[in-house]
């Protein structure tokens, strides 16, 4: 059983995190709240979310899963407006999901979640700890895109840098100590990632969000952070490119 | 003879509504103003235009005939700021149209109009009447996009419905008696209708507008609402679809 | 040597102009500013530019050449918000240049001129001479899109024309003397221009610059007008279509 009632903007900020990454997803859902546990087709990054019972306006569950087509829940969200609440609710004789705005009914079949095994998320302890703007990273992307496929994220001591190095251009973004939320990197640390993912990802974050990165040589980073004002948390990992030499 | 003056935003409001239908039309045109019936290639709607010479700001006209294309007339509206006033004058011996929108001069030559005949409008009685918003009209058709290529309209007692159900998915947008303009429907009524037609319309009339649908059992629909204050005024035919058992 | 500091919006109104004509261009430095002469690749138009020390917000340089693709530079441009400055640094050992916007860094190769020769720049009398608002312009160019490649100028004692006449359709702009900035022309001349190369430079001057018009009869067009407050200097020439009878 699930009956949950949401407003717009917070299921709008759910989704479009998840569907950078997947666009079927299992929800595991309990009277706690919601969770889920995703990797992309190319098992390339993971996201594990956590979405509390107090994010929704209302929530009633017991155990149970929901399959969705997040391609169908974004022309759901077209239909609100801003402020709007969506109400869903499970029918579970029918495995559909009926969503309610205002006077509109609109209903969907759930995805078979059979086949769907949950995500393994790794065990990982990272040497660096930056806390900083989302903001800054997304003003970091934009100068890296044309530039290089891959985007290197370093940190030591005296602050955080983002850089993209291609055969004749060269991008970077510098953020001091100073202007970062927290820094704790006794050594420096560079990993290389995929752009796309990496820009995809802090993109579909909202402006203002405080992100915390988790990064050493040559590892998975490991981004961490809120939505739907604290009570859902991501956690996503991206696999670093190891450059052969 | 055919020389008038009107404010770009109703000559825009006109043309948007008839060129949902079709490229090429003919206006028949006498002193109290101009007029419309025209049928789209496929013959699944009709639209009849009348707009008095009430709604132009200035107009003088005897009994002729003007072809127009209506993708030129678009591009002239486009040369119009809002507020404009575009003059349109007949050039009688050579075939042409002239608009004038400040120090710009835009002449087209007239579409032949001798091949073109007069749509023949259908006598129908129609036993359920809607009074609606055409705001809740295009919410509804929002909902329905990507769901089916069919759109369903019903009447009841009790109110008016806009449904549209796919193999894995349904929509719908259910307005309650006390929340349409008027309702008269003594038994409930049903008729299905190709969404692409419908959806064009509706997105062509401007927000705040009421429309009054005529509805019955498998029959076609008749729209007719006002346009320019009320001086212009559009009958709007659509074809069901009969669903074969 | 050339280091300077620019308003990201004086350099956007410098490259939009230039590059309307062509991608890779040679900027010739000295201590009082840069300069450009280029031709397009069809030898058709001819801009000639020249940027004085004052328009940038710090200027410092000795005599060289710089060889930008504009392309890249717009990229940068697009990484500065309103009111930012962009600091831009030849790096002369490598043979880069490296612009800084806030804690941005771009760097990017230059681009080989020594295959670039300076174009020649004409010298002509021609015998009329309009100033008039680049919004007119900017309003006949959008009455004279779909109707034909070419757009005609004249000049009359009395007043402006730009006009555009296709097989059934015919669009003019008439500005008559006293909505000039000013008007001399003795006798009526008339040229014939290309409308993709008059359009696209006359949409990429900033709304409410005044351009001064030296024309004759089916002669080149010769465009002035000044950039960043007056700063920067743009003469651009336009071969004429010379109509065969």
């Amino acid at each position: 059983m699930f009956k949950a009632e949401i407003k717009s903007e917070t299921l709008k900020g759910l989704v479009n995190i998840i569907s950078t990454l997947i666009d079927e997803v299992k929800f595991t859902i309990d009277q706690d709240g919601m969770s889920l546990k995703a990797v992309d087709p190319a098992h390339v990054a993971m996201i594990e979310l956590n979405v509390g019972a107090k994010a929704f306006e209302s929530y009633s569950a017991s155990e149970t899963e929901i399959g969705l087509d997040l391609d169908k829940v974004k022309s759901v969200l077209k239909l609100a407006g801003p402020g709007d609440i969506i109400t869903m609710e499970q029918d579970e004789t029918q495995g559909r999901l009926v969503f309610k705005i205002g006077n509109i009914t609109r209903r969907m079949n759930l995805v078979d979640t059979s086949s769907m095994s949950d995500a393994k998320v790794p065990q990982l302890t990272l040497s660096a700890k930056i806390g900083i703007s989302i903001d800054q990273l997304q003003k970091g992307i934009r100068a890296a895109e044309s530039i290089s496929d891959h985007i290197s994220l370093k940190a030591d001591p005296e602050g955080f840098e983002l850089s993209c190095e291609g055969d004749t251009d060269y991008a970077s973004l510098r953020v001091d100590k100073g202007d970062l939320v927290s820094l704790d990197a006794s050594t420096p640390v560079c990993s290389l990632f995929p752009l796309d993912y990496f820009s995809n990802l802090v993109k579909a974050v909202p402006s203002g969000t405080e992100v915390v990165i988790e990064l050493d040589n040559d590892y998975p980073v490991r981004m961490l952070f809120g939505l739907a004002n604290g009570e859902a948390n991501v956690c996503y990992f991206l696999a670093p490119r190891i450059e052969s030499d």
